[in-house]
């Protein structure tokens, strides 16, 4: 079921010679793998973001797809080494350490195993205990990718209410309101995402146009309070100007026409940082 | 004539998923194509760059590769969307907002058609107005890529002479001088790179070993001004000496030997930064 | 012999188009070639990091894959421009300027050819002598890695015994401690890598839980003293704490568990930095 694709993520960047490793590894158990890159520039031991930029990700990507993601705080501890099956028919190799949190509540899995390091492990590979991305992770994405082992034989199933989730905002919905989280940035533009999803948002029936009072907390400091116009992209405002929008994920998003709306106000991401947005 | 070839140059840099979502679509088109990557770090909203670097780099790669550039400030607004036909029989997929420009004066464009929406754009995606390059690009770039549509079916042709064009400084020439702009620095290297081709800069019959006085300007504001040696390579130079030299795209560019100019002297680039190089 | 894979390593960066320039000469010789990076973000002129970041990759590859390093900060002076075999079957194309040091010591070295410019540099490229990345290394690493060329072709061969080595450091070995330089860093973890080996180390008889006194110096002042646990991997110490470790190269490597070592005490890399494990 697999398709000879291979999708990489990590924290390691692309300095050092760690992601160029895991390439070849995966290529010398299947040289004709497809092998692409999510991002290696997750912030270091960021699990929240690995479990974003997956659940942003894995859609555009066709059904059979293997991704190997490898955020791993916790290296040689008892975490286990897992593979999930999406509901989408996607498989995704991982430290189960919270990293399939985002896919768990917004695609569904299926099923999940847990990888056999008795099997699925480079041999050789015995005194080095902190690279399981290379020796473990990388090495049974490609097992799998390329159909040289089955889903069945990664190792033994376990339950998928038992994988390892964070705690993910809820939307707080009121007749006049949505109160949520800024769960992450579009890096580059500054630009914030919350958690709040289109549809969430749309109980307030916006139409392009209305303006809307955004309220910014982290914790119970406010932060930024004023009146935004809801639009359809960023050049219904002018340069300079604020919008609300629906950004690529279908949740709302709000931006600074060619600016950095982030950069700004001091605005960061995270559980602790609310966002309002009420009728007027 | 398309030859399964895909290049992708934005803005979007590689830290969150926006590449790879770009990249799972087209994949999702047709498995086999081979997907590679001008840059991601072009500088946020920078249409100059995006146009530059396409100039830099297309005649290096073969007859019938499809490149899609996304640097799009005017996402959502009325600028087109088109497909340009090179001289050289590429294919560039891009927003007609300047990206073209250089490709236009320096390599020649044969025909350019509009991206109709309605053939060529991802189904259920008509609540995301904000990244066409997914949606519409990189799309439309995977199709023609793969041959899966002909450039006649991107959608209706357009005249090449109302493709948008940025201003491009002429360059100067005299009996003892030649003028021009600071393009772009070769960004790793601190290195300026000028609007001065070679051949202007021959009129001088510079050889190697000469020495020629180097003017730099911001607006009417004196910024540099040495004696510097004209040489075949930054060897030809001490450790920490400037030298004027022809770069990879056959242009006079700046350098301190194992320095970086652009530091050095806090160089910026762009029609307001002129540079004369004047015989001695 | 060759595999068709190419993996390209540079200190250009990849801001601007000279990378894709590069991919872009490798596909018109043979559009077939699977082509990957090692990493484009050396230091820029660092010859060490470049000759380092070859050694801790190559073993993860397939034998037959050809690897191109350009890191050449003698560009255009009389260093000469080589193949070398590595005793893994492997191919190195690079400026013989210290790239090689590294496998010729770890890895060893076969054979070594001189690229000659007469046959195996790109046609038309006589007027630019600044980027010899794509003219001459990309471009003679696709003509073998194809197979288009054999390693005999290359060139006349010349001396492994000449090839040129920087210097690296001898570990000091005593009956209770073992002293050596840090070489590198795990860039994204601020880890210290030293020159120090697993063998070399376990003359000390440690056991996982042993404390160690680790004195590091940067010439001949004191730096860093204190005691540290030797772990198996990062989660035997708590968050904050440091640790010694095999790293993924088999090398001793010190950190702090979720923190920067290098950033917490200032520590930089290179032959100057020495280090010192001592037995409590």
């Amino acid at each position: 079921m697999s398709n000879n694709l291979l999708v990489l993520q990590s924290d390691f960047g692309l300095v050092d010679g760690a992601v160029s490793a895991m390439i070849g590894v995966a290529l010398q158990e299947e040289p004709t793998l497809g092998i692409h890159h999510l991002t290696h520039d997750i912030t270091p031991y960021n699990i929240f973001e690995a479990s974003y930029r997956l659940f942003q990700t894995v859609e555009y990507w066709p059904e059979g797809t293997t991704f190997v993601s490898v955020v791993d705080p916790g290296v040689g501890s008892k975490r286990k080494s897992v593979v999930a099956l999406t509901e989408r028919n996607q498989y995704i190799v991982t430290p189960d350490n919270g990293t399939l949190s985002y896919l768990k509540k917004q695609v569904g899995i299926k099923a999940v195993r847990e990888i056999s390091e008795v099997e699925n492990r480079r041999k050789n590979t015995e005194h080095s205990y902190t690279f399981h991305g290379r020796d473990v992770y990388a090495y049974t994405g490609a097992k799998l990718a390329s159909g040289h082992i089955s889903f069945e034989e990664v190792g033994p199933e376990l339950s998928v209410a038992d994988i390892v989730e964070m705690p993910i905002v809820e939307t707080l919905v009121t007749t006049d309101s949505v109160k949520g989280a800024i769960d992450i940035l579009d890096v580059r533009f500054g630009s914030l995402w919350t958690s709040i999803s289109r549809s969430e948002f749309y109980t307030l029936n916006p139409e392009f146009g209305d303006r809307f009072e955004v309220t910014i907390y982290n914790n119970d400091m406010l932060v930024y309070q004023n009146q935004v116009i809801y639009g359809k992209s960023f050049a219904d405002v002018r340069i300079g100007q604020p919008i609300i929008y629906i950004n690529s994920v279908y949740c709302v998003g709000v931006a600074i026409n060619q600016g950095s709306f982030a950069k700004a106000y001091n605005v960061s991401v995270g559980a602790n940082w609310q966002i309002e947005f009420k009728k007027i």
